[in-house]
């Protein structure tokens, strides 16, 4: 076996690289790890990952598959979980807020939580969710379940 | 402010799970955090970080955009990074043999490694790369650019 059980980048097909500059630096206050114009933005966003921001162009020619495969994002989205139902609510007001567009407004989650969906200036769709079933032990390693008493 | 720079989960629209759990757990041998059939398989890929391969139906109704938005896998790749080009044709080579197709086989990279991309059974571009621009420092945070002598 070679493959490890890891993933260090996360590399979206990026339309509009200023409209993300905007909504993530400006609108949200993210650093970039690294910031190359008209190419790529990359921002960490766990322990040794790293979103990367890739004109959609560059993104296609780099993948080198050919016509089938469209650039634009779909079938995936990132989440963000935080504490409370209310905290979902004001990240999401804070996303509109910073320009984006709400797909699905805060709710109760059928996983048993809260949570609400927005995309981003080029449609990469992010949740925001509270879930009392997921915790991070101090190691990193993610619990999901119920919630033990 | 109120959203971190933060990721905790990667949710991918699925359409065949029993074939990603073939490709995963028996071919890459992968451990999943949890695995609930027909439904959803959850994969622990770095601290705090899991990726879910989510049925494709569930996936869409869950984000309850209508039908506007595809469910096929499109615009993003995940990256695996190793520590030789050797490893990528290694990884690549162990990929083909658990079953994903490879869309890019080892070659010299734009960036400056070397790095090649397989699809795995449902089309989830992941790319091995070898980058010595890359590192991740003790505490998790990533540095890229010149390696420094």
């Amino acid at each position: 076996m070679f493959m490890e059980q890891r993933v260090h980048f996360i590399t979206v097909a990026t339309l509009d690289l200023d409209a993300a500059r905007r909504f993530y630096v400006e609108g949200l206050g993210w650093t970039p790890t690294l910031d190359v114009p008209d190419e790529i933005v990359f921002f960490q966003l766990a322990p040794g990952v790293v979103l990367g921001l890739f004109d959609a162009d560059a993104f296609l020619a780099d993948i080198d598959a050919g016509s089938a495969l469209a650039a634009a994002p779909s079938g995936f989205t990132l989440s963000h979980n935080v504490d409370s139902p209310e905290e979902v609510d004001r990240v999401l007001g804070q996303a509109l807020d910073a320009g984006a567009r709400i797909v699905k407004s805060g709710r109760q989650a059928a996983f048993g939580g809260y949570h609400g969906i927005f995309a981003d200036p080029n449609e990469v769709l992010w949740e925001v969710a509270h879930n009392p079933g997921w915790r991070v032990a101090d190691d990193g390693t993610v619990v999901l379940g119920p919630v033990e008493e």
